[in-house]
Order: structure tokens, then sequence, then C-alpha cells
């Protein structure tokens, strides 16, 4: 009787457990750490190359000769050692890992906080750090301690203008920055069935916001039928009964759109409250709302109207952006005035293309919006897609329409 | 009896004259420089700010937030001051000029190197510096000396796997980087008149590479056609007997696919000869070859193929690319596996978005391959749009097929 991460991590809560790792990445920023790390370590064969993975997204393409020269470092030790390299344009790594590469109950681990995101497939997966990273790569397994669960429990549906990242909005303000450190959460309920897979990896990609090591829904039907799509078969999970922490109940019909005001996530308002602030710039895309579902839903909105603001679109992944091609949504969100970019991160970190300058304001559907984060000086309003639609075309931050 | 650029001027070269301007536009670089000349010389009203443009291409979108600053300032100046803006993710300046805005007869100038592209129209259209265009914002006018006039005289058709591209390669090695300096070319002759509007800008715009003022072709029925699709009715312009300072007289027939090797844009060599040459970056864009016909040429080339070498597409204007989505060359584009930016220089010059690293070398469709040019200790062949797709598919200099 166990919640799902003491059955994939194989222990109860608050022991530790040594664990193989079935996929471990780290990508263009965490990735130099990593191997910076492994050469210092003195290693120089990697026990499971095929488990590894490096993914260039976090500055694509290059912005400096510097930043340039390490990728080519990089991907050059990527083809020395066999680790499989996604170059720049491939897309963001967790949008990558989840297009036919993480299943049901693996262990995953990433080099970078939003590692979380995969929690979405029924796996345990987490963020750790470089050097972290760099012990895994050479011994193929790492330590855990089980974490204690707090259940998000869904019942009901979403209605009007929300969307799941209201939800992950919601659940981040109820639990704080602070209010799941070390915890697993998982997301149960009959409202969770009724979710997309993307709208499950937009809630998961948030669990480290409130400190939670991982976010995780059961694989269902949903699950099955997303991964059959890339040729994976893969059984349901079955809720055990098992204790929890917590239990945190949300009715989706009660969910309504959100904005989290500078400088902390968990600072949310409804956007009636904060409509009429004027904007710089719309942000669309980022591992948390960067999917295809996501520029889908954009592009209904700015279809036949022009963005009044600049706004940027990027892509999570190159499939993504095929996909939006080959059914028109991109020709939409391009005749409406924003630009769109290449798939990765973009400005979410304020290293590159995008980065706000002194006062500007953004409306962002990323998960982050720390002090300068995208710019010094700049600030950052976190929403839906939806949010940031209507936002986009009157400048402002606007209350989103039932679409 | 007259060269174009004296008709246009009003007087025989090497004449001074005084000549009002009808367009005169600046981008986020010179603009910067534009305005803080205008604040100093205590310019607070423009004349004619309907004659004046400002179009954010070189880093768009912001790299840094100074960057976002500098244009936040660049943007309020031209709503303050009604100077028309086109605003990141429009396109190159040029292109966008190109897209209804310049005309035959006009006289054309640009705070960039490259406004000589203009000249495709039948316009006299060359750079200045942003402190010369404080000026003539200030005052709506300026001098200049009548250029004498060097004729490219073309005759026959390009064939095989040529492209206009190889012929600007062509005429800038006859004439060198410095063989035309303070000059104007007429393209003329049977042969002018085969080449489409696209050509002749990749055409025209690399007049400048030879020290021309100017590269001039006069508006026939490709351009009354290409003009009349923006709602522009124009005359044709008729060649007159007039006295060019030298005729070069070149056969489009004898045209082979070129390359220019580093560090001069007049040293080329046929691309045999340098074929195998490894690649590090591919870049497909710029004021030289980001028009649709060179997507849709790359896009021919690369269909049902894979990229082997990180190849950066840049359409050079949001006309170009809503174009290119709606016929289905960017599908064909990213399903090959390259990154598309958003329209803009995208990293020709260096600033961002795809630097070059130590050592590495690239192919690009631009105009420039000078030392460091796109990242320090980085090497740059130019070619044209063909060869550069042929050797974006194999991964190194490859001689294009033709298609």
């Amino acid at each position: 009787m166990s919640t799902l991460s003491e059955r994939i991590l194989g222990g109860p809560a608050g022991t530790y457990v040594d664990r193989e790792v079935d996929l471990a990445f780290a990508h263009d920023g965490t990735g130099v750490l990593t191997r910076e790390a492994l050469r210092e370590m003195g290693v120089e064969r990697l026990p499971h190359p095929e488990r590894l993975h490096l993914i260039f997204d976090h500055i694509v393409p290059a912005n400096t000769g510097t930043t340039a020269t390490l990728q080519a470092e990089l991907r050059e030790y990527a083809r020395a050692s066999g680790v499989e390299l996604s170059d720049a344009g491939t897309g963001i790594c967790h949008q990558v890992m989840s297009e036919g590469i993480v299943r049901p109950g693996m262990v995953v681990v990433g080099a970078d906080s939003h590692s979380c995101t995969l929690g979405a497939f029924g796996a345990f997966a987490t963020g750790v750090g470089a050097t972290d990273m760099a012990a895994i790569w050479a011994s193929g397994a790492t330590w855990f301690r089980v974490p204690e669960t707090i259940a998000i429990n869904l019942s009901g549906t979403l209605s009007g203008a929300a969307e799941p990242k209201d939800l992950a909005l919601t659940y981040v303000a109820k639990l704080g920055m602070e209010g799941a450190t070390y915890r697993a959460l998982e997301f149960v309920g009959d409202g969770a069935a009724t979710i997309s897979m993307d709208g499950r990896l937009t809630l998961a990609n948030m669990a480290v916001e409130t400190g939670a090591k991982a976010g995780i829904f059961y694989a269902d039907t949903t699950t099955i039928r997303y991964l059959s799509e890339y040729g994976i078969a893969a059984s349901p999970q079955t809720l055990e009964e098992c204790r929890y922490e917590r239990t945190l109940d949300i009715d989706l019909a009660d969910i309504v759109p959100l904005v989290a005001v500078p400088h902390r996530v968990d600072t949310v308002r409804e956007v009636e409250e904060v409509a009429g602030t004027h904007l710089d710039q719309v942000f669309v895309g980022t591992c948390t709302n960067g999917r295809y579902e996501d520029l889908a839903r954009f592009a209904r909105i700015v279809r036949g109207k022009k963005v009044a603001v600049r706004t940027l679109v990027i892509p999570a992944s190159r499939a993504v952006l095929a996909r939006a091609i080959a059914t028109g949504v991109l020709a939409d969100i391009v005749e409406a005035g924003c630009m769109v970019m290449t798939p990765g991160c973009g400005p979410c970190l304020g290293a590159h293309a995008g980065v706000l300058g002194e006062g500007e304001v953004c409306l962002s559907t990323a998960n982050r919006n720390f002090k300068n984060r995208m710019g010094v000086g700049g600030e950052i309003y976190l929403s839906s897609v939806a949010t940031a639609a209507a936002s986009a075309i009157a400048g402002e931050i606007t209350v989103p329409e039932v679409v």
C-alpha cells in the first residue's frame, strides 16, 4: 500500500534508497558543468550512455562566441561518449523527453529544476544539480530519500476560460513556495482524468514551485493513448490505498483565470484585479506552456486580430512547431504580428532573445517571475495562454473571454 | 542623355546637388545614434516625419536589458515624433522598404551600408552614416556628389544551378572590393530583364561590396508587375544613350556556382574548388538572400532530407515568413531540421543568435565574410542559396545539383 513515489523508488517515505536511473539528461547550461565535473572526477567511460541525453535548449542558437564554443565542446563530448545529443532547435529538454522517451514507472533525473515536468507520465522525475548529474552519469545510479506525498485531489472539470495553468497557479498559491519542500505531489481524483497530457505536463511542471521533488499523475487511458502515438505500449497505474501527508481538495469548477504578480509565483490575483496593467511584452512558450495545445489555444484567440504589444511565441519543440505549421496554427500566430522563435527556453531565464529593459513589464506563460529573471529591472506576471492571448491583443492585462 | 543616377539626382556626374529625400530610414542600431545626434543638434520637430522610418532588425528580439532599453527609448521617440516604426519581427529594413514603399525614381537614404539594395526598383538608394541621417531627418534634404556610372551589361540567361547570388559574387570579384568606389552600378542589357525582383534585390544589395554608392536596375515590366501587387502604379524607365565610365560585359550563361572564401568578398572560387570544406553552421537569410524565392529554392533542395549541420533559416520579413508558411515552404525547412528564427538580420553581424565559436566555419548566404564578423575566430564562406542547401545536407561545402 504505497504512494506512487514509494512504489517507483522502492521504499517507504522517509527511507533512503539506492536506485538505478532510467534516464538522466542535462541541457547546454548544466551540461557544460556536468562534463567539467566528470573531467575533474577523471571519468572516461560512462557505463550507460544509452540512458543519457544532452539537449541544447537554454541559449539556442548561441548568443556569443563563448556560448558557441562551449556548445561545440559539448557536441564533441556527446559524439565521443555516446551520449545522445538533441542539438539546438530540437526543443526544450522536458518537452523532448515527453515525446516518446519517458514512460510510466521510470526514474528520471534532469539537471534542470523543472525536470518534475515528466511526472505527468507516472514517472518519478526530479531535478538534480550538475555535479550530482556527473556522479549519476559516472555510476548509472543515485540515492533518494523517498519523499512524503501530498495529494492534490481534483474533482469536477475546468470551465469557462480556465485552463490547467490556472489550476497550477491555484495549487502553488494554496501550498505556497515552500509548502511542499521535499514532498511529492500526486494529482489524483476524478478531475485528474479530465486533463489532457499537455495539461498534465503544465501541472507537473510547476510542482517545484512549491518546493516539491516531484509532481505525479498516475498513468491512465489518456497517458496510454498519448504514448501509443510514439509506438510505446504502457499499462495504467492503479492508485493504491496509501498514506498521504496531507490532501488538498480542489474542485476544477472553481478555477478561474489567475495571474501571479511580481515577484513571487505563489502571489496570485484574479486577472480582473490586475486588468489594465500596461504591458511591454507578452511571451508564450517555455516548458510550462509551449506545447501544441497551448499554441492552438493562443491561435484561436488571436486569429484575425493584431497584437498591440511585442509578442514572442516559442514552440517547446520542433515537433510542436511542425504540427503548428501543418494545422494552420502558426500562420494565425504570424499573421497576428507575433515573433516566432526557434524552439527552446527563449527569454524565460533572461539570457538572450527577448530580455526585458529597465522598467519593462512582461506577461509570460512561464513558471517563474522572480525579480530580474528576464532582465534587470523588468517585471514579470505569469498567466495562462488564454490570458496571455487576450492581453497581447489589448496591450494590457485582460480577462480572457470564454472561447 | 543621362545615366539613371544623373536623371534621379538631377545633375551630371561629378557635380554636387542638393536633393530632397523621398525616404530616409534607420534601424535599431543606427537609429539610436541618429536620435542621439538629433538631441545634440537640439532638433525637436522633424519637417517630414511621413518620409522617415525606423525598423528594428539588427537585434530582434533584444538580447540584453541594455538593448531592450535602447529599443524602448527609440519606440517612444517614434511615437512622439511621428516617424513610422516597424517593430521587431517586421523584417530587415531593406526588405520591409521593398514591400510596397520604395518606387522607381525615388531618392532613398538608409542608415545602413546595404541601403543600395533598393536600387533594384530604379531608385537612387544609398547608405549614409547615423549623423548624416540626423541632418537629413532634421532638414528633409541632403547633398550628393552625382556618381560616375559603371554599366554591368548582362546578356543571356542564368542556367544550371547558378542563381543571381552567383552573378553578384562574379561582378564583385571582377570589380574588386574597391573597384567601384563612389560609382553607381547600372545593371543593363537583355540579361537584366530575365532576372526576378528578388534576384535584382540580391544584385543591387552587393553593389556596396565594390565600394559603389548605388546599384540600379531600370524599372521594367517585372518591376511594374511586382509593385502592382502592392497597389502601386509605376512606369518603366527608359535607358538613354549615356556615358558610362566603363562597361563590364557578363554573359549569364557563363555564371557558375561560386563561393567567396575568408576573409574577402571579392575572393571567389568555384564551389568545386572548396568542396569538402567542413562546416559547423549554415545560414540562409539576410538582406542578400532571405526573400521568398530564396526560401522556396532552399526548401526544394532540402525537402524530404535532413541537414547534417546546424542550419539557421531567417526569413527577411514577416511577409516572407507568412508566404513560406502558406505555401508549405516553411514546413519543408522545419522538417529538414533547420532552425527558423524571427525575421531580422540574425547572426550576419555577429551580435546575437547564431554567433560562431572559435574556429567554427559557417557557409552563409549573406554579403560579407570579413574576419571575426560572425564571431571572433570564426570563418565565413559566402554562397548562393542552392549551394547552402546542398552543403547543409552534406555537412560540408558541396556543389549544388541542378534542380
